[in-house]
């Protein structure tokens, strides 16, 4: 391929994380081009809304209400997809594959619904398609998998992929505020999406593993074959009692093969994390992506998910690799060429310790019965804490089960709901451990 | 450049690194090769002895005691330098370069000593020089930095990049022993290197640190211009008053750069680090680097900085590079085209909190005294705590300064040290901020 002496970009979209890329790049044009190794000029922006007010300074001649007036200028090197969504971000990303043009994009979703589509067409027409941003915001983990630690087998990763709820879970701790009261102030500070559930109730978490899934084990895993539940019902009492047992609440998402049975499951859940990890004391914002690598062992890496910033340095990234790729660096080979044996785990495959907090009578012979419902699952306890309800003649009993299966779990809780001495359903959330 | 059907790599040195690389190489061949995106023969192994035990089985064909054999070799592409050493391995990697083949390489001290000089030859003769793991063992740091944060400046880069001291300082704190107690049981278990030095005094440490100095900001600082304090000196009775302010001791290494006056500071010491600091949590051998980018924001890397596999999942992580490298990807443009007009800090540029300990007479009049010597070099005392000493009539009095620079704190040393109410000198300690 003839080298060319200036690579041009053009962007879909121009919503917070572009005008962030736009500003990086504008601003430091002699730093970056040097750190490229070729000049760049930031050529055609495509947007849905030419009238939206915008932060950064765009000359008005680069706008175009057209966005195929970017993926079919033959000029444009790099395209910038970072206007979100599954339908015209996956028309108009085929669009400019099928031009043989680079993609660099933030949009989990797309990647969750149609990655296979966009990777084959990338492939198909000599283009190719970048990322980063999408998973884990500012941490590079992408190439980490891919690149730096392409040596290994991934039997476990699991981590804070979830900016917006790490938010929430940290301020009901320090706070000791109720799940409702920091929401409503997440709300205010524009720290939720717009689709409230995709950050609440797991859903965006699931799309990033869903990415990493496939990375590292060359499967898609669908959201509907994943165990995934959000924070939603999670109490006060809950981040108090998880302490007592020296752990912190965290939404945490992961992905496990077993390499004897090559099943794997992915999943989104609220777990006690023991305090001795690290990744329990990651706060905030704040993201963690654990790899463990059959070679390397376990690793951890920390940094801001989300924000326009930290986004838009993921998003930069891409683009000197883009450029780097269209100077004849070859692609790596596709995921999907690693694992083609992979099957899903079935539930009584599964197993973990477990965390209930049940409302109980606060009446002699209660506990026997729970013993008794629980052992008749074959479940085991661990240890057994009771706490002071609030209401008169109410007790919390909270107790950790050794390691049991997901099914005989499932199976205890309805039994638990139709027994006389338990008040509605038991809350459960799992032990998460990365050594097990 | 055509495609050849199958990479040949060679080795000099089959220490315990180049036997990790060797094995995973050699098990995993079939999943290797489809991850490298080519098949790949494990063709020569240069040794200084012949006659050495080692665990691996190597084919006695393909053993030589003639490092030359190996790259005077026209059909080898890339051979790993896992030698170590600054003198043969220096020439046997300039040798190779100046044949035009790719050298992978752990050598954190040939680097450090010959780095100049070796990426030169490497630019001159097509060749190309990858060292991943000369850093933080099998955390890809060197890749995060230059590739997944490409967009960032790095205005403080610090972190446990040594893992004997991080494991000595670990079991002082967790078993309440003394440093000499668990020195001697790491030598036991060969956890200190041979010229025990390198790691006890923080010239390890200092090696790191000055090639991430380099790739950051293209400048090289040499160890003589660093601020170099190892972990001797450290009391058990520091891990405990650290304690009360709420702090762990960790060998911490770093770099920072002042972007107002590009003078950039490089250091290696035992520092008292905040709890809230997830670097303070990352005990036993592992590493945790932390990398603060301009763009980016915050973030922090963690993983076992040394031993067998995490280095050979570094270094085979350079081999999948240096065969994309063959393969026609160019090279990232060197880290000494960054910053040609860093200057390195004047001691009384660099300001810090300190800890200070001081044995003095139980007796009235010392403190004001103390305080007295501080106030003449300015400095403002935070926080102040006396402890009990074993030895009758005398104190530990422990203090915390207020922001101070490094001259002041070394002329109030002098000071103090001459003092009839002080004994012996003033143990020192920083307080290490990254959000200063």
């Amino acid at each position: 391929m003839p080298l060319k002496k200036k690579i041009k970009i053009g962007f879909l979209g121009m919503g917070t994380v572009a005008q962030g890329v736009w500003k990086h790049l504008d601003k430091n044009r002699r730093e970056m081009s040097s750190r490229f190794g070729i000049d760049y000029e930031l050529s055609r922006v495509g947007v849905r809304d030419l009238s939206k007010k915008r932060d950064v300074k765009i000359p008005p001649s680069k706008m175009t209400g057209d966005l195929y007036e970017v993926v079919n200028d033959p000029s444009i090197d790099i395209v910038c997809e970072l206007m979100g969504g599954t339908g015209l971000a996956f028309e108009m990303t085929i669009a400019a594959l099928k031009r043989g043009k680079i993609v660099v994009s933030a949009n989990k979703a797309v990647i969750c619904e149609r990655g296979a589509e966009i990777f084959e067409t990338a492939r198909k027409f000599g283009g190719a398609y970048f990322f980063e941003a999408s998973v884990a915001g500012g941490i590079p983990v992408i190439k980490i998998l891919r690149e730096g630690l392409v040596a290994n087998r991934f039997p476990l990763i699991y981590g804070i992929l979830n900016g917006t709820c790490n938010y929430i879970l940290t301020r009901m701790e320090r706070e000791n505020a109720s799940f409702e009261t920091i929401l409503s102030d997440a709300r205010r500070l524009g720290y939720v999406e717009a689709d409230e559930s995709l950050d609440i109730d797991g859903f965006d978490a699931a799309h990033k593993i869903s990415i990493l899934t496939y990375l590292a084990h060359g499967a898609w895993v669908r959201t509907k074959d994943m165990l995934i539940s959000g924070i939603r019902g999670i109490q006060l009492e809950d981040m108090l009692f998880a302490r007592d047992f020296d752990c912190k609440i965290k939404l945490i998402a992961s992905v496990r093969k077993n390499e004897k049975t090559n099943a794997i499951f992915a999943s989104v859940y609220p777990a006690l994390l023991p305090l001795t990890d690290v990744v329990a004391n990651v706060n905030e914002v704040y993201n963690a992506v654990s790899l463990t690598g059959d070679v390397v062992g376990h690793t951890v890496y920390i940094g801001r998910g989300a924000g326009q910033d930290a986004t838009a340095s993921a998003v930069i990234a891409d683009i000197a690799d883009a450029i780097r790729y269209k100077q004849g660096a070859p692609m790596r080979p596709p995921a999907s060429e690693l694992g083609s044996d992979v099957r899903l785990a079935h539930l009584d495959e599964i197993s973990a310790r477990f965390y209930l907090r049940l409302e109980v009578k606060d009446a002699a012979g209660v506990l026997a019965k729970i013993a008794a419902i629980l052992a008749r699952q074959n479940i085991s306890i661990a240890l057994l804490r009771q706490y002071k309800h609030e209401t008169p003649g109410r007790a919390w009993l909270v107790l950790t089960t050794h390691e049991t299966t997901e099914s005989d779990i499932k199976n205890a809780c309805a039994e638990l709901k139709k027994s006389s001495v338990v008040k509605g359903s038991a809350f459960v959330l799992r032990i998460f451990s990365s050594v097990k």
